[in-house]
Parts: C-alpha cells; sequence; structure tokens
C-alpha cells in the first residue's frame, strides 16, 4: 500500500481501512449481493429511493468488522455473518442518509446525497424506513439478541450525535465530552460490529468480550483520525469535501488541542476568527501547528487507542480472527503515520 | 358521551376515541408507568429531550388497542401486553417527532413541538432514537415476532409517509392511491396493534388474524374520519390545528370527492385556488358540499369500512376481546356520525 504526503482519503476513511488486504473480498460480494435482495424488500412505491441509498460503493467497514471477527477460516463466507453485516451497514447508511440532511450535504460518494436528491423531508423518511429494515433484518436471526444489542447501539448512535448537534459552535467541549460523543457516535457501531462476528461465529469463550473491546477502542481511534484528517485535510475531487468540521462548528480532539496549547491572546484570536465564520483565521496557523505538535499529539492519542485495541486481543492470538482484526489496526496506524503534521495549504 | 355539534375532538381524534369507556384504565396507568421507565433507559445526555417526547397525555389509541385485542377480562393488566403497547406508542411517537418536522408544526398536544423546542435536526435524531428504543423493547420478548412484525410496520408506515410527501400539492391521485397512503401510514399501526394484542393473549385460533383484519379496517375508517375532520373542522384552542391538510396540500377523500363532483369549470376554479394558496378558494363552498353530499359520501366510506372490520370479529363473538372491540367501533361509528355535513365557518 503506497502512502502518498496527501493519502486520497475519503473523510470517513472507510476507503483507507476498509479491506486493503483483499480477504473478505467473497464476503463484500456476498453482502452486496444481500444488500441487492434488501432493496426489493422495501414498498414498491419506494424502492428505488432505498435501492440509491443502499448504495455498494462505500469500503463497508463496519461489515468488514463483522467479517474479520468472525473469520474461521478462507473461503467460509458464513450467511449469519453476512446478515449480521448487512444489519450495521444498513443502520449506518441510514445514519448517514440523517447526517446529510443536518450538514446540509450536497455530495456523498460523488453522487447528490438522498436530502438532495428526494428533499429533506422525505430523507428523513426514507432513513427511518432504512432503520427499519435493518432492525427487520435483525429480527430475522433465531434470538433476539441481534435486535436487542443493534437497537441498543443504533440508540446510543442517536445520542452521540444529538449530543454533538446539540453543542455545535460550542468551544467549551471538555475532553471527556468529545471522548464520549465518539463514543457514542461512531465506536458504538464499530464495537457492536466485531461482537456480532465474533460472538456468531462462537470461536472461544471470552473471544466475544475481546473483540467488543477491541472494536471499542478501534472506533475510537478511527473517529480521532477522521477528525484530525479532516482537520489538516484539503477537499478531494472525489467524494465528499473534507476541513467541513471547523466549517459547521465541530470542536474535534485537533483544534481543542490547538486552543488549549496557544497563549491566552493568540487563543482569543482564533475564537474570534472560528465565530466569524470557520476556517479562514486558521490560514495562518500552519507554522503555529508544527510548533505546538498538534498533529503529532493526536497521533499519539491514536496509537494509544490502537494499542489499548490491539491488547484485548492479545490472550486470543491463536484464534485466526486474530491476526486479520491485527492487521486492520495496523493499516489504520499506517494511514495515521502517514498523515501530515501540519494543515495542508493553508 | 355528548355530541356537540361541534366536536371538541383533536385532529388525530384519538381523543375522541381512546378510552370512554373507562375499561382500560388500569392498563392505560400501567403503560403510563412503563413509559415513565423507558424515559430512564435514554442515554443520560438525551434522558430529558426524550422524556419530553413520551409524553402520556394522548389517548394512546394504538396501546389501547393492543389492551382490548389482548382483553381477557376486567382486572388482568398482562405485562407482555403493556410492553407491546409501549412499542406501538412509541414508534407512533417518534412518527410524530418527524411528522412534525416535515408540516413544520408549532404545536402538539398544546405544548411545542420536539422540532420546535429542540430543533429540526435534534428532533429527526430524537426520533431516530425513539424508533431505536422502541424495537429496543421489541427485542425483549422471548421470541423475535415482535421486533419482526414491528419494524416491518414501522417501513410501511414510513413508506406511506414518504408517498404522502412526495404527492404533496399533487391534484392527481387516485383514490386506490389515496388508499394505499392511508393503508400504509395509519391501518398498519393499527392492524399491528390489534394483532400482537391477540396473538399475546392467546385467546383462539384464528383470533389474531382476525383481529388484523378488524385493526386494519378500523384504521381505514379513523385516518378517513380524520381526514374528514380535517376538512370540516375549524381550529380549536387546545390541540393542533384543523384544516392543515388543504393548507400543506394534501389531497384527501372529501376534496378528491368534491373535484370529481363539480362540473368542470368549478372544478377548474377549485383548483386554481388551491394552487394559489390553500383553503380562501373553498370559502364559498359550504352550500356546494351540502349539494354534492360529499360529507354524506364519505361518511357511508368510512361506515362500510367500520362495518368490515366488525365482520372480521363475528367467529369469534364468544372471545371476552370482541365486545370491547366492538365497542370501540360503534363510538367511532357515533363521532363520525356527529360531525357536521359541511364545513365550519366557511
Amino acid at each position: 500500500m503506497s502512502h502518498p504526503a496527501v493519502p486520497a482519503i475519503r473523510s470517513d476513511a472507510s476507503r483507507a481501512i476498509g479491506d486493503p488486504f483483499g480477504r473478505v473480498a467473497p464476503h463484500l460480494a456476498a453482502l452486496d449481493r444481500f444488500m441487492h435482495q434488501q432493496a426489493e424488500q422495501f414498498e414498491p412505491e419506494i424502492r428505488d429511493m432505498a435501492a440509491y441509498c443502499l448504495d455498494t460503493s462505500g469500503k463497508r467497514l463496519r461489515p468488514t468488522l463483522v467479517f474479520i471477527s468472525g473469520w474461521s477460516g478462507e473461503g467460509v463466507v458464513d450467511e449469519a455473518l453476512v446478515r449480521a453485516a448487512g444489519v450495521v451497514e444498513m443502520v449506518h447508511l441510514a445514519t448517514l442518509v440523517h447526517d446529510d440532511i443536518m450538514d446540509r450535504a450536497e455530495l456523498r460518494r460523488s453522487r447528490p446525497t438522498a436530502s438532495r436528491q428526494f428533499g429533506p423531508d422525505a430523507a428523513v423518511l426514507l432513513g427511518d424506513a432504512l432503520f427499519s429494515q435493518a432492525l427487520h433484518i435483525a429480527s430475522q436471526f433465531p434470538t433476539t439478541e441481534v435486535c436487542r444489542l443493534v437497537s441498543a447501539s443504533t440508540r446510543r448512535v442517536c445520542s452521540g450525535e444529538i449530543m454533538q448537534t446539540l453543542r455545535r459552535r460550542d468551544l467549551n467541549v471538555s475532553l471527556a465530552e468529545y471522548r464520549r460523543m465518539i463514543d457514542l457516535k461512531t465506536a458504538e457501531l464499530f464495537r457492536v460490529s466485531c461482537y456480532l462476528g465474533a460472538s456468531l461465529s462462537a470461536q472461544a469463550t471470552g473471544f466475544a468480550e475481546a473483540a467488543d473491546r477491541f472494536g471499542h477502542h478501534l472506533g475510537i481511534a478511527y473517529q480521532i483520525y477522521d477528525d484530525l484528517a479532516d482537520f489538516l485535510g484539503e477537499e478531494k475531487k472525489i467524494g465528499k469535501t473534507l476541513g467541513t468540521d471547523l466549517a459547521t462548528g465541530k470542536l474535534t480532539l485537533p483544534l481543542m488541542l490547538l486552543l488549549e496549547r496557544v497563549p491566552a491572546d493568540e487563543r482569543a484570536a482564533i475564537i474570534k476568527s472560528l465565530r466569524e465564520g470557520g476556517t479562514p483565521g486558521l490560514a495562518a496557523s500552519k507554522q503555529r501547528m508544527h510548533e505546538l505538535g498538534i498533529a503529532a499529539a493526536v497521533k499519539q492519542t491514536i496509537d494509544d487507542e490502537l494499542a489499548t485495541a490491539l491488547a484485548a486481543l492479545a490472550p486470543h492470538a491463536s484464534l485466526p480472527a486474530v491476526p486479520l482484526m491485527s492487521q486492520l489496526a495496523g493499516i489504520l496506524q499506517q494511514q495515521v503515520a502517514g498523515l501530515p503534521s501540519a494543515p495542508i495549504s493553508r
């Protein structure tokens, strides 16, 4: 894998750490077929709209987590894992439909967002229909466990997003609050993806709980990476806009550290420029970012999180799933290392 | 029960046919306690917002359907029925939260809507969290059946609402399309409420299917009644605004019949006035409504639907649930009869 100075990632970074080793390609192909079949489950009147949202062009990171956590050897594509992957991916796609309404986003994976394509009102309902269908798939397992886990996870994801929405433009978010938000909005679905994969394949006592911890810390690491990439990034031609967190008033770790590390007068100036409308005030801060070591500190935080994720797997090193899970964490580590140490082109 | 010329109903009419006979009062009290407990299940950061939406001041019509369809005798408050009632009510409350965003509604049950209170962005997510929690409660039954039924129902409700949203200001909706929309958006949750009540109490072979049919036709009748009340009504001081369907461009049965029955020139004038902004064009149509027998025709349609609903119960007349279900249909019949035969004050 190459590591260009400016990695061609998408903001959700799934492009970067989806299935780079190609091991789960047959699983992802099965998932694609499954998702296409799912579109048929929607009422005829909304089927095309649902199919539009059940886009399989993303890197399907959460499904990949299900597949690698449930890995029991090459060539085995377990139907239950495909179904579980379908559930978490559909929940994720539903949240994207609703996120894009809130962010007034125009593009998602280089296509108009559902909100843009069908209008925000229809998009609210379409997201609801996707959530419903995700839970409907979850109800097709023999027991209620998948429903129970996924519905609780979905509620927590929404809670995290509500917190983030209500704290927009609020520069007094504490580190603990930031962590709680990314735990809920991102790590939650990573966690449940890993737990489901591991528990459905029932490989060893205690492994599902270890996979759960792995997924949690991987999710935290991933979101901080995503926030750093957004903070450092420049807009790519494909996919969606980077640098949007500042523009939408989201306080993320890099900015929090910056505000923490600068002297009071500089802090006031940055806050003033943010309040006046976003990124321009940071135009001159590239040099300052270097001096203050912001990116380095954020990268360290991510690495610590990834180390914790990997430590959770240590007692299960002999299971076939573990090397793949470690590899995925390693790829994120490399991606993090490949990020520049200061904002690009500002 | 009194029948004033202008019944003091709310637009969703649950006020009118909730629990007028007081038979399910202990059940509704148990439901209230259950819903208050449910608020505690939400993440602390959004608990107050969830509690705001888990308003128990409505007449809880869908829960009432669960309770009477599962009725096995005075004094029995079955926990499973309370839980099922909680599920359908929470799904309903979630749809209201999202509906009010789309309708730009300011008031619901005489309080600011969630959208007004917390902003539309937070309201989208809050509705999602309510949907998730509803399915989470559904997952607490011993089998996946409740999850399976309720998630499919929720998807269908959303599909109906999407159709309605996309057909706003479209005056070419056919009767079949209108029926399909109300079947999905309203009758679906009535149907599943009755089915769940009957099947959870397992009273007799075939009764759950009969209750399902009853709920379906009652739901259709109820929505047409609601549409007629909206068409005929004047704004009440409490609750929400009536006459909003015309204002929001919703084509309902009364207006469809009016357009069908008037001569071409009059039709053109009505359409023109609707296109120019809503109700004023109908100001002079009170007399015309009488002459054309619009309200009478709509009332007949509702009565036919209620007769079909009641016929479904006939084979099970000996079950304790049936008299209560019949009584509820009868109350709706009386409410329909009590509506005026032409619009009020225009």
